[in-house]
């Protein structure tokens, strides 16, 4: 039998919540060993509601502490790349919410220090590749049922937008999900971006673009399109569809029942991801925690991940910018990181 | 070139209105001669909509009258039989809708006149088996696709009922239809009736069973289940199923288009029979135009469907009333109405 | 923070292996205990593959053993009420497969002990009360959303069936679910049932009657019809629609990814109920072992919707030897199993 | 009653051997006066099939000939923009296959014609604005019920592919359509366009673009994105979506029954455009002859839009071909053609 993971958890608004309160109640062989956050009193609750764990003020302390055998980072964006990088000092393997850094050369530096490492710790948290939908596209990718994949077309709507979203901002946290789901099921790298944005509103901030529309080449003379909606008013919905030689295959919406009422047939839409993703979440965790006590490579986003999603989103930000399609260098995936790699050992000491 | 078959319309109410328009705009190959009804003014706006037919004042007259190639019957329930003799005994081809008669016995006696005849001059308006849906069911059956049909399962849903409907109604009205499917669909014959009603509103009239549950068995030991909701408020819905020995096949609810709103995903239903059944409606009339203009059988329900239907109704309100299973006498199908006879000559002389 | 609930597990076959598993796994303050099973290797895999858990050799020593606070029974049907009674005896919540007994009499016995120790300490494993699919159904019926229920139509389909199965043990065995989920989508009593049956192969044996149709009427004017297809062929489904006064509300099929291939659009359907319930098996654990932990009411089925679905399917299968409908007792709902009673203390002392 | 319009066709291919047959037979009010091809011999038995029309030799003679109301289009690309041009001198009435002219210059020289003669004699066989499914999107929208339209998103697949087909051949051929979609369907120009073209098998010519992404801007802030997969496989399907600032509206995939089979749930997918626009083809020509016959403006595609569609596909090319994104003159409707124009007298002397 394995023993308990007690993971350090930073940063405890919404989403580090959900992830603690996931890790104590449906992660089976996990613990929340401590909690951090500049909100103190945020923290201690959640570690309360976690069976009593401890209350860090300092994260590097958390990380540090010998209680703590691994690391979930769900802080502001700003602080991740320094956190795992404590994360890799301290040699204990680590779940960063996306982005990775924010920028590519911080990512990049990750990259080499894990590579100098000699194994994988960082875990990149791009949950869509444990939501049921998603893999079940990816395994009849995979196993070449629609042929070779040609084309990844991806929808992804958010209900509501706050009335100023730069749309930089749409392309680092939303639409990042997006490519990397492009480059997961198709297998290829980006090597081309266009970009086009909208402000759909005229009460939204000046700098705000809600709605963007991308369109990708990569490897192989694949083909990507991606519809990002900040502000769809009706729900939270994401689609992915690969078309392939022989037939596609898309993820299906998920819907618990049909209603027949008013003259209508109908299905609820999730609101926010927070529902949409909430078995993808867990099962991410799940799947970190499994990596990290049996020493097994992480299936989900690696550093690597991390740092081509930040190139690519750089040079979607470009694009948009100059109204240009943007070349995106793809540099060759390190040994560290290849899928055929021998199984690298990952986990704690 | 056939000729143009001129119809004769007897009722124009709504079904006679729209089976009048159909033939005047829809059906190649047809015109409308000339229309009767109890409310003169009625048929004469309907026949000046028609290309200026002639209107009559006596139905008779319109059977009889040399111009008219064809009669449809849309008129009263109570008046069917009669004018079917009349058509039977003036040679003339007749599109009935249904019920054939009121009784078993004048439907029986309708089908011993025809079989004297020696052809069929009678169809009967059950226009399900026109319908796209349905017949893409009944394709999918026919060529063994789920193997051989075992069950088969019917809803019936209205949007609005009058609040006084007595069970009967429902049964001769509506579930006739769902009873006609069952045959047609499986091919067997029905040969018990279970059946249950419920007044599901205090307000409705104490006589009135608005929705009715039947189970039937047919023969070679298949079975039927059928829901007859009259006020089920949300729309009109059909919706015919065959459980076959390796899979299913069942009428896909028809839609347009998809509409994301308001936390929901949905499509519309149609709120009564005659947009659900439009298709149907026209695709009934060419196939009977069809068959008077070149002599051939009529695909849809014949006398002797309309015949049986009589006997299956019957049957269901005796179950009704009783609270018992009743079966149904199942007369062999007479050499005439057999689908493997030889197709008999029919139409106009 | 609330004490591990340590499960003793008697039946290691197919169902009692998955439950072991789930509360190893994915349970939230579960253990495994303990296992017992005739066949001792069966439960000594079981034990070791749920953390090393003890071995019985006999079910009634797990029963009473000290460490074990609750028990699961997943034993064979004639085992079952003995089981239950030791675990009343012995004070110990207990999760029973259904049947919870193999007579109505000997399940209203059970009953009776119950409501002699004053609480509920009996749980029956009718997992579609926590299937997310039917309790999207049942939110939608208790919100009001389609006004009062007036009808169920249930669905229930394997793919394969054993070539001799009598239509005793198709009631028993499958249509109890649906007679379970009739009664629990209404909130009604069964007063009358009407079944008819039937072989469907010529290669099963004579007393086989795989394809049942049931027709029941419940309390408060409502009336039910349940298809029990055991020979289906395609695969697994079950379906359960609730038709109220405003609309319908129906189990969506649940499917990940729509693949479009050699000229379909298809879905993939479950082949075995272990997947199509999978994660209803779960919850269900979760709940009942939540209810262990707080000492509140489980929200699944009790001992007396065990025993009511005895009296029922006693019915059923008298009806279908009689082929007359059947009426069914409905004695009132003792207090102790009253919905809106206060709820009782249960679980662990 | 409404004189009939006698119909001359020109080109008897698959494409104009429907339209004959759907003019003979379906299309009230119409009649089927000549045909011309340059196979005399198939010109000759399209004649035949319907209704005995005259072959004619020259197809100006068929335009000129007094017994000709009206002229259908639907030779060979090349001739198209010359038989217009003979119409419109002979004040007659067109309806042209798609596309209005081999270049936007011709296509413009017919709408300077057509302005000259102050009314609108020609009409564009775009059907997609009489399918079922895209009119129902485009009543949602025009009714406000997403909000204002943002952006379209179109999907075309061909089930096949010639093994040599240049990528501006699937542009004016098979994205022209969607193209019109999307000006139809958001009321708004064309501004840019950026497009990528794959050729996706080894055996393919090298010339061979079969598989196309087209982004586009749109006047108003709006974006288009367009998949043209031209050897999908797996069937024929198009799709066309509207997100609005409130919710998406988008094509139902027809469908006439679900089969469960073989683990899974299927519909069937057309195989070919001519059974995908059955309908849409039949309504098309019904709205032309109507608008022929009453003098009122065809609903359809107008010589205005046949030509901006030409400017644009023109643009697509040199976009596929530079890899740049093009930029697209939007010059202002002209009073001819605006919506809001008081409906011009058309139709024939």
């Amino acid at each position: 039998m394995h023993k308990t993971i007690a993971v350090g958890v930073i940063g405890t608004g919404g989403m580090g919540t959900r992830h603690a309160h996931n890790l104590h109640r449906l992660v089976p062989g996990a613990a929340v060993a401590g909690t951090s956050d500049v909100d103190r009193d945020r923290a201690a609750r959640v570690a309360a509601e976690c069976g009593g764990a401890a209350v860090f003020d300092d994260p590097y302390q958390l990380i540090e502490d010998p209680t703590v055998n691994a690391v979930l980072i769900a802080s502001t964006d700003s602080t991740h790349a320094a956190f795992v990088r404590a994360c890799l000092e301290a040699g204990k393997p680590v779940m960063c919410e996306k982005p990775l850094a924010e920028t590519a050369q911080d990512a990049w530096h990750l990259v080499q220090a894990e590579q100098a490492l000699g194994r994988r710790l960082v875990a990149v948290g791009l949950m869509r590749r444990f939501d049921p939908q998603h893999l079940a596209v990816e395994r009849a990718v995979r196993a070449g049922k629609v042929g070779r994949g040609l084309m990844f077309k991806g929808t992804h709507r958010n209900a509501k937008v706050p009335t100023h979203l730069p749309g930089r901002v749409v392309i680092t946290n939303s639409a990042v999900h997006d490519i990397d789901s492009a480059r997961w099921l198709l297998g290829q790298e980006v090597t081309e971006v266009f970009v086009r944005g909208v402000r759909t509103r005229p009460h939204f901030s000046g700098e705000t673009v809600d709605m963007l529309l991308l369109q990708l080449a990569l490897t192989d003379g694949c083909l990507a399109t991606v519809e990002v909606t900040s502000a769809a008013g009706y729900g939270y919905e994401v689609c992915a569809e690969v078309v392939g030689e022989t037939g596609t295959v898309t993820t299906a919406q998920p819907a618990d029942a049909v209603v027949r009422l008013n003259g209508q047939s109908a299905t609820d839409v999730d609101q926010i991801w927070l529902d949409r993703f909430r078995q993808a979440y867990v099962d991410e965790l799940v799947g970190w925690v499994e990596s990290v006590q049996t020493g097994t490579s992480f299936r989900g986003a690696s550093a690597w991940d991390g740092y081509v999603s930040q190139v690519v989103t750089d040079a979607c930000i470009e694009a948009l910018n100059t109204g240009q399609p943007v070349q995106v260098p793809t540099p060759e995936t390190p040994a560290l990181y290849r899928e055929d790699a021998a199984p690298e050992v990952v986990g704690a000491d």
